[in-house]
């Protein structure tokens, strides 16, 4: 028999989500009569904009006429594209981008799964506990991890505690590393990096010769005008740092799916001889090799994002989502629990209460509350004790969801 | 600096179509006036059918309402579409296929290119030669080659021969193989394969404990009643064959990007201590892991090729392109060339004069006739000495570049 890749039996358990996805499932056999509100996955409720809309609609048209049709679109991205996300995401906060070192793509979670690909299976990764599972899951997937621990924690690989103590926002980590994932607004904390966490990140990167892969999929959600929203906005960053955006939440494209990443071309990493070569370059091929370009509506709909109407529309479902943030920590905090993030990201990141485990909370949740949360622990070992709630659902449900929560916890 | 993969770096030259594209860029910086006809990257043309574009257009308009609005959609493509597959192309001709082994993404270059990452980096692989060439490079990025020869040959690769002598329709491998790329018809030769063709790789597999990934993304272009349109058409495929498909050439999608992989749940590998693992839970891990699910616009258009509209549409196309094979394959022949493929396949397989090399044949025709082909060695070692010549034009272009071809061959 042909030999399969072993390093996908050392993954524990399921991916986060679909596990999450069986519960429910079991939950709703057995309750078919039980009215759930899911503040689970963070998926967005919203509907996508007229303009944005409106912009697929000419897209598609295009495509059924002969004069206009498009086939194979450039495998990174349209021009139109590229040049409204360099204008927008970065010249207009002063971070210097080129068009060419933005690489359009069908996804984040595709970008930053396959990203890992372009470093050897010996480099070193270090990944913040509790983050976004993909980081982890794909690199022990590529063999860079040993086995699983009890607590989730994979041999091999260097975690980042974000504790409480330190705001969520690790420091850089003392042992030898060489790429780093951060997440800004973090994915499941809620956490965001002030100016000065980056700066020492960069220096950091510098000294050591580290690569930084930023994940800022939702920086839309910081409302502190202090903040930076990428990471290019720290001098220095094009050398050591790529960056990862995506349209899913920023205008409601989970199920359109667009998303980018930007590889500078002063980023560097070394072949086995000790020679420089461009992480440019990698990527630049591994996407002409493996991918084929995002759908052609779903770009245009992307770059109406950045119209005076597109803009309008997203603000308007950030602010509503951000809304639900709000009620979420003012309601959960008056239930007496801890709760942290929801500023500048729509996560609420909600210690249990007296400790009690994460996927124990979440079973509580479901059966009591029949409120869908994420389990803290599924993010990793430093989630544990922990909760996700997502501000991404409608307003009443939000609403209806903290007065169960509460209920339950009084109970 | 952080290690990278040195495979990167074992890849010889660029991928095969941007090398054409920096080729004909350059020919056209220099001859701004010259009209190109462009037979080389395979790119359709014709409109997508307006009953397929209606479908895309209604779906667009739920996600512009609350009630109908959908976020993350499954990660393996929506039911509505997976059983519309298992009816249309599998049921309806005698192969047995189930809803959740047909695995939905958004394009066959990365299925075919993703799907080595569940075997191990020591297994085998056997690819004809000349094929499409995803799949050997995205198995040297993987790290299962040695260096490439002068002729473009790697070492640990497997190379099936496929001849004029042969058919252009490989023999089994004498050594052993663990993994074997097929493609039917072929990209580029043209060649389709028998029922005896594939009866004869199933047993082979079957003896061998072999895997077949079979590549079918051209069936809709087969015009011979008596040829398998799909490998679960022959007894005991389910256990040794996985088989991709895509809307690209089907429906005119290659800017949509919808295609979708079947992965029955007999086939297995086998891990280090020997034990068998499905490859059917390998690769939904790996896309609940790397992927986030197609486009759903797009799916909803790939599903209406299915309806009777939608049919006669997709139909329609593949009868004019294969109107456009006929003139080639008519056109060449007549001009004293020995053209294969081009009947049951959108490709004509065409060998150069004298034995000319195929890119010195390609520069020929880019500038003495402003023709676009695509040169055969660059599909792989044995596709020295032939170009391919794609039926993807519209129908006077596609004149005029037999009419200009023959001119300069004359010439």
């Amino acid at each position: 028999m042909a030999r399969i890749n072993d390093h996908y039996l050392t993954l524990a358990g399921g991916y986060l989500f679909p596990e999450i996805g069986r519960r429910v499932r079991a939950f709703q056999d057995e309750n078919p009569s039980a009215k759930l509100i899911r503040l689970g996955i963070g998926d967005v409720v919203l509907p996508i904009g007229a303009s944005i809309r409106a912009a697929m609609h000419r897209a598609i048209d295009e495509l059924g006429a002969e004069e206009t049709f498009k086939g194979y679109g450039p495998d990174q991205g349209y021009d139109f594209l590229r040049d409204a996300i360099v204008e927008h995401d970065f010249k207009a906060r002063g971070a210097a981008v080129a068009p060419d070192e933005v690489f359009v793509s069908d996804g984040s979670k595709c970008d930053s799964g396959n990203i890992q690909e372009i470093f050897s299976t010996a480099a070193r990764v270090a990944v913040p506990d509790p983050v976004y599972p993909v980081y982890v899951d794909t690199n022990v997937m590529a063999g860079r991890s040993g086995a699983a621990s009890e607590d989730g924690k994979y041999a091999g690989i260097t975690y980042l505690p974000c504790t409480e103590k330190n705001g969520f926002r690790p420091a850089p980590p003392d042992e030898p590393v060489d790429v780093v994932y951060l997440c800004f607004p973090n994915n499941p904390t809620g956490a965001a990096a002030t100016r000065a966490d980056l700066e020492r990140w960069v220096r950091w990167a510098k000294q050591h010769d580290a690569v930084l892969l930023y994940d800022a999929a939702y920086e839309r959600y910081i409302r502190d005008p202090a903040l930076p929203h990428s990471i290019y906005e720290i001098p220095g960053a094009r050398e050591v740092a790529l960056e990862f955006r995506s349209y899913s939440k920023l205008a409601g494209f989970t199920g359109l799916r667009c998303a980018y990443v930007v590889v500078p071309k002063e980023v560097v990493g070394k072949d086995a001889k000790g020679n420089a070569v461009g992480l440019h370059r990698l990527w630049s091929r591994r996407q002409s090799t493996k991918f084929n370009g995002a759908s052609y509506p779903i770009q245009v709909g992307a770059a109406a994002c950045y119209t005076d109407a597109g803009r309008g529309e997203v603000a308007a479902s950030i602010d509503y989502y951000m809304e639900n943030a709000r009620l979420i920590r003012a309601g959960i905090a008056a239930a007496g629990l801890r709760v942290f993030g929801g500023e500048n990201a729509p996560y609420a990141w909600i210690a249990t209460p007296n400790g009690v485990g994460s996927w124990e909370m979440f079973d509580r949740l479901l059966l009591e509350a029949q409120v869908v949360c994420t389990p803290g622990a599924g993010f990793g070992a430093c989630g544990e004790g922990y909760l996700r709630l997502s501000a991404f659902g409608k307003r009443d449900q939000v609403e209806e969801a903290i007065a169960r929560v509460r209920k339950c916890l009084a109970g």
